[in-house]
């Protein structure tokens, strides 16, 4: 288990999720020599809600995924994968190679009736203290025009329902905001959203738009939002390591400690809630299970974040909700 | 003149550039009377190096970029340009629309042998105090591998000519490291890219390695550049904004204001090389003259800086020496 993190990343973010929530149980599928040294001394009555599957292969997170869904016997995902599919777990978190989950997920859960293909979607906090839902992540580099409008259908579920913001605004992402601007599929996809009455479709947005707040769902191919999120991560990355990485040496008085000090916390209190680690966890939507990947590089608390997402979506009913607004929404002949 | 922002920004930039820039001329295109009544009262040497070309139409910034380029005759965009082709101006500087800037140059100055299509550039600032040149930004929101392998070239030219780096690193921007990721145009392009021995191409980056100063040169499509830049910009501005919008009314002592004043300086002058304002002009590259598009939404001090690249650019003779790049390190066939 754990992808590129592994054990000693994911038991330790598993023990807090279930510290802070009496009702969770969690089984974690991997090799358990790997696990249990990990398990060690640890409280008993969270023990006693966890259970170690066991599972001696893994898929390499930089294995091609048809190769590794072919060879996926065994593996700690398709394991875990099955444990949803059998309804012994409600949901799968992992951390492993994106291109793999998605396809395996695919392959065992099945697509909800009127989905093309799953999407990855996380949500982002704005400016205005707001949440903006964001997706395809990266699941699927081209899209139909077809398959944007289901990701904006999923996208609204997920603001309204889960988020709980009513009647949410969608906005496509797109390279200007004129009409005419941008790739085909993105174009073919305005038409349609717009003839959906139950869509509150407001038009185009812009990368630079991610942050303010303008829109509640903001829809795109999984190429540019992946790029889109990973370039607002690391700019934020960048610019929190640029608060801590003040040069000790030119100045070191009392006073200029203490500013930093100050500084230093006003900063982290003003920030915290756009610091990647607060909002790790990307929901594979459009399947009839629950599936959530987490970041390959994500700590302690961003796997626990992960683990709470996982959580929210059984509690929310994710994947019925999103098929009876699909239902609704979508004519039968799509 | 000035696209969105108009004279009222354009002229005193120009006033400003003049100033700073003693050998330089400039030529303003645009409706006079919208002009002259803010060259009134202004330095009389600075005036003599300004001439005023009378244009009385001009592109809407939403014009579809085929029907502005075909009803193009007499506006300002489309005389600047015939300035450079004439040879009575070395540069153009446009805050205009920018498909029809792009459809109109390429028409009027076309393109370099071996360019298939011109792409913008713009030069970003990274964590490292370093530049990354980054391009396509939204001239094609398409591209070929053909057509990445050539701006690959023409970012290696202008970060190693243009902003000093020997021997400059090339990335792809793609949404993993691994080389089965992305998109074909991209893996295709790796592959040649790979072949040619003048390119220093280290593999792919993705969006968040847009600052942290791992590569030189960032190639990508023109949708995927435009979102990248935009995300960038837009989170930087909604930190920069954020620093100022402190809630003043919760806490007024003058401890409070002490503090604040120390953060904000501290915090400009740490974080003033990233301000988008800094680095405002993207280079339309490719073309057998020099076009300059600055930000739809300039101020005075970014228009200015759209000025500077202009002259930079005429200084280091780019197209000439992309056009010797290119003849050196792609295959006549090609």
């Amino acid at each position: 288990m754990g992808g590129d993190i592994g054990p000693h990343v994911t038991v330790p973010a598993s023990l807090q999720a279930l510290a802070s929530n009496p009702k969770l149980t969690l089984l974690l599928v991997g090799h358990p020599d790997s696990i249990s040294p990990l398990l060690a001394n640890q409280n008993a009555e969270l023990l006693s809600r966890l259970r170690v599957i066991p599972a001696y292969e893994t898929i390499a997170g930089d294995a091609k995924p048809s190769q590794a869904i072919r060879q996926s016997k065994g593996t700690s995902m398709r394991i875990a994968l099955e444990l949803v599919k059998e309804g012994e777990a409600q949901a799968c978190v992992s951390a492993g190679n994106t291109g793999a989950l998605m396809g395996l997920a695919k392959l065992m859960l099945k697509s909800i009736e009127g989905i093309e293909r799953p999407a990855l979607m996380t949500v982002v906090p704005n400016q205005k203290k707001g949440k903006t839902v964001l997706l395809d992540l990266g699941a699927n580099a081209e899209c139909s025009s077809d398959m944007l409008v289901q990701f904006a259908v999923m996208g609204a579920v997920m603001a309204e329902d889960v988020a709980g913001i009513p009647h949410p605004r969608v906005a496509l992402l797109n390279i200007g905001e004129e009409e005419t601007k941008g790739l085909d599929n993105i174009r073919e996809a305005a038409t349609v959203l717009k003839s959906i009455p139950d869509i509150n479709y407001i038009g185009y947005a812009e990368g630079n738009e991610l942050l303010t707040g303008k829109t509640d769902v903001l829809v795109c191919d999984g190429f540019a939002g992946n790029v889109t999120l990973k370039t607002m991560e690391g700019v934020i990355r960048v610019i929190l390591s640029m608060f801590k990485s003040q040069n000790e040496g030119k100045s070191s008085s009392l006073l200029y400690k203490l500013v930093k000090k100050v500084v230093t916390k006003w900063l982290n209190k003003r920030f915290s809630h756009l610091n990647p680690d607060q909002y790790n966890g990307a929901s594979l939507l459009g399947l009839r299970g629950i599936v959530i990947k987490s970041h390959g590089a994500a700590n302690v608390s961003a796997f626990n974040a992960a683990i709470t997402q996982a959580v929210q979506t059984v509690e929310k009913q994710v994947p019925e909700r999103i098929a009876s607004r699909l239902a609704m929404v979508l004519p039968k002949s799509n």
